[in-house]
C-alpha cells in the first residue's frame, strides 16, 4: 500500500501515517516496495508492505506421533519447516524434548543464517496447556501430566534472549487459519483438528475464543455414545475413540499396514486416503462412521455456538471428501439451530500443518499488536 | 459514591466528573443521597447514587405456560412482578399477545403511575430469536414459526414511542443474572434455564457470548442418547425430553397431579419439589436421572468452553438439591477439562425469574452504556 492509502485507511493524516512508517520501516518490518501504478492526480507514492527479511517467528509442535517445526515470516512466507516422525509415547520425555530442542535449533540456526531474526517461540502440544505457566496439565494420547514445556524447550534453544510460549495445538491450528488460511474470511467458525486426538478451537468474531480456565475446546472428549469404549480420559465414548487417527486406521483394518508410514502427519491417513481412494469397504464404512460421528459431536457444538462454519483440519482434511457428506447429514438433524441458519462444512488448507503455522505466527502477532517489541535496530 | 471516589474511581478529574454528575442527576439517572460519613480530610461530600425515581424497563416473557412482565428501576429495584399462567400452546397466537399486551399496558400503567419513566421493552421467548430483525423463526415447544415477535409486541402497547426488542430467553436470563444475581462474581459461566424446554447460554468475562448467528445455547437440544425418544427438533434423545418440565413431572408420574398448578413457573415443578422432599421414590428417581442427564450434556458444554461456574437456572433452581449431586457426579466423569480446573455448579437465586428480570435490565443496560438516550428532562 501507499502511504496515502494507508492514511485513508486508518483515518490519521498523511503527515502521521509517513512518520509512523517510517519508524517501521527503521524497525525492519515494513520495506519499500517500488512505487504505485501512476494515479489520477498527483505522482504515485511509494508503496510499502509488511517485510519478509528481518523479524520471523519460531513454531514448534510435539504431537503423539511427530514433531514439528516452522518459521514465518512477518510477510506469511514459510522460512523453514520440517515434520520428524517420532513416536512420542514410549519414550522418555527427556528423548522427545531432546529432538525437538534438536529440530528447533536447526530450524534457528537455517532462520539466522539468511539473517533472519527470531522474535519469540511457540511451543504446541496436544492436551490441555495453561498458557500462563507454560505447563502440559494432562494429555492422555501421550500419556503426560504436569510438564513444562516452556521451561523445556527454553534450556535446550540455546537462546535465552528468546521468550517461549506454549499452547494447545487445536488453538494454535486456529490461530494459523487466521493467519494464513481463510479464517478472517470465515471469522464465527469451530475449527476441528484432527491427529491421533482430536481437538477443536472456538473463533468468534475473528478473535480465538478463550474461555473460563482457558482449557476448552476438547471436543475429542465429547461422549457420542454415554457408554461406549473407555477413553483415557476417564469418560465413555469419546469422540476421538472412534475418529482419531489410529481409531480410523483399526476400523479400516490399515493398522497393520501403517508400518513405518505412521508419524507424518499425513502418514498412515495418507494410507487411508489411498484405500478409499481404490474403493475398500471397511475404508469407506470407517469413514462414514466417523463423518456420522464428527456430526453428532459438532451438532453439540453447534447447538451451543452457532457458529457460520465448521473448518475440518488436521487429517480430516485430507479425509474430507468421504467425511463431509456423513457428518452434514447427521449435523443437520442433531442441530436445532442449523434449521433456522446456514452452517458451512469446509475443508482446512492449511490441514496437518495449521497447528505449527498457528505456533509461529503468534508471536509474530504479538509484534503486530506492539512492534516497539522489536528495537530500531531491527533486534 | 461521593464525586470524589468517583474520580478516583474512573481516573477523571473531580471537576470533569462533578460536571457529568451534574448531567446525569438533570436527566434523572442520578439522585444526591445525602452526606458521606466525614473523612479525615475535607468537608464531607454528596453521595450519589442510581436513581429508583425515574428510568425503568420493561421486562416481558412469553414461555410455554406462563407469561410474565417485570419492571425494574436503575437502581435494580422490581417496581412491578407479575406472572400469569397460561397455556399457550392450543390457543390461537393472536390470543397470547392479545394476553401479553393487557400484562404489558397492565405494568406501563403502574410504572406511569409512580412516574417513572419507561425507556424500552424487551420481550424474552423459549426459541430461536433474531435479535436484530426482533423474530421468533422456530420455536417447537410452543408450535410457533417466524411470528414477528416484536411487532406483535409493539402494536399492542400503545405506547409508540417505547422500543421493543427481543431476544431468546435463556440468554435473558443469563443478563438477569448478570444484572441483578451474582453473575458479575462468576463472570465465565454457563446459565441453565429449565422450563419447559431447556436452554443456555455462554457468558465470557463478564459478558453475554452472542457467536455466529447468535441462535446458540441449545442446551436442551444436545443428544444425551443418539438413538433416543424423538424431539420435536427433528433429532433423538434431547436433553429437554429428559430434563424438562412436563417431561419430569411425566417421569414422576406426577402428571396427572399437575391439573391446576401447571403453569406458574414453579407450579408444576413446586409439586415435584414437595414429592421429593417426602421421599417419593419415583421422583427421587426421575431427579437423579435428569441430574445425570444434566450432567452429561454440561459435560459437553464444559469440554468445549472450560467455564469456571455452572449455574441451574428456572426450574432448576428449586430442584437444585436433587439434581446437583448427581449432575457434579457426571460431570466429573465426562468433562475432561474439569480435571484440571474447578467447575462450581451453583443455583441461581433468581430463578425463574431470571428471563423477564434480564428482559427488564436489558433496556437499562442501554441507558447506562449512553445516558444521552434520556433527555435533559429525564424524558
Amino acid at each position: 500500500m501507499s502511504r496515502a492509502s494507508i492514511a485513508d485507511a486508518v483515518g490519521l493524516t498523511k503527515a502521521t501515517v509517513s512518520s509512523l512508517v517510517g519508524e517501521l520501516i527503521a524497525r525492519g518490518l515494513l520495506s519499500e516496495r517500488g512505487r504505485a501504478p501512476a494515479a489520477a492526480v498527483g505522482r504515485p507514492g511509494q508503496l510499502v508492505a509488511l517485510s519478509d527479511e528481518t523479524v520471523v517467528g519460531l513454531g514448534l509442535e510435539i504431537n503423539v506421533d511427530y514433531l514439528a517445526a516452522c518459521v514465518l515470516d512477518l510477510a506469511g512466507g514459510v522460512r523453514f519447516e520440517r515434520f520428524l516422525r517420532r513416536e512420542n509415547r514410549d519414550t522418555p520425555i527427556r528423548d522427545v524434548f531432546d529432538a525437538l530442542g534438536d529440530l528447533g535449533r536447526s530450524a534457528l540456526n537455517e532462520a539466522e543464517a539468511e539473517r533472519l531474526i527470531p522474535v519469540g517461540v511457540t511451543v504446541a502440544a496436544p492436551g490441555l496447556v495453561e498458557v500462563d505457566s507454560g505447563m502440559l496439565l494432562m494429555a492422555p494420547n501421550l500419556g503426560w501430566s504436569n510438564t513444562p514445556l516452556r521451561t523445556e524447550v527454553a534450556n535446550r534453544l540455546q537462546r535465552p534472549h528468546l521468550y517461549v510460549t506454549a499452547d494447545n495445538e487445536a488453538n494454535l491450528a486456529a490461530l494459523g487459519e487466521l493467519w494464513q488460511g481463510h479464517g478472517q474470511e470465515w471469522r464465527d467458525f469451530i475449527h476441528i483438528s484432527g491427529e491421533i486426538g482430536v481437538g477443536a478451537a472456538v473463533v468468534v468474531g475473528g478473535e480465538l475464543l478463550r474461555s473460563g480456565s482457558g482449557l476448552g475446546g476438547e471436543l475429542g472428549h465429547l461422549s457420542i455414545d454415554p457408554n461406549g469404549a473407555e477413553c483415557p480420559c476417564g469418560s465413555r465414548g469419546c469422540l476421538e475413540r472412534v475418529v482419531g487417527q489410529e481409531a480410523l486406521l483399526k476400523r479400516a483394518r490399515l493398522d497393520a499396514e501403517v508400518g513405518t508410514s505412521i508419524g507424518v502427519p499425513d502418514g498412515g491417513v495418507r494410507l487411508l486416503a489411498e484405500s478409499a481412494e481404490r474403493g475398500d469397504q471397511r475404508t469407506l464404512d470407517a469413514l462414514a462412521e466417523a463423518g456420522e460421528a464428527l456430526g453428532l459431536a459438532c451438532g453439540a457444538a453447534v447447538n451451543l455456538l452457532a457458529p457460520n462454519t465448521v473448518v475440518l483440519g488436521g487429517i480430516f482434511a485430507l479425509l474430507f471428501d468421504w467425511l463431509a457428506d456423513p457428518l452434514r447429514e447427521e449435523l443437520e438433524k442433531r442441530a436445532f439451530v442449523a434449521k433456522c441458519s446456514d452452517v458451512a462444512v469446509v475443508r482446512s488448507e492449511l490441514g496437518a500443518a495449521a497447528a505449527v503455522r498457528g505456533a509461529a505466527s503468534l508471536t509474530l502477532r504479538a509484534v503486530c499488536a506492539d512492534p516497539y517489541l522489536v528495537g530500531s535496530s531491527g533486534r
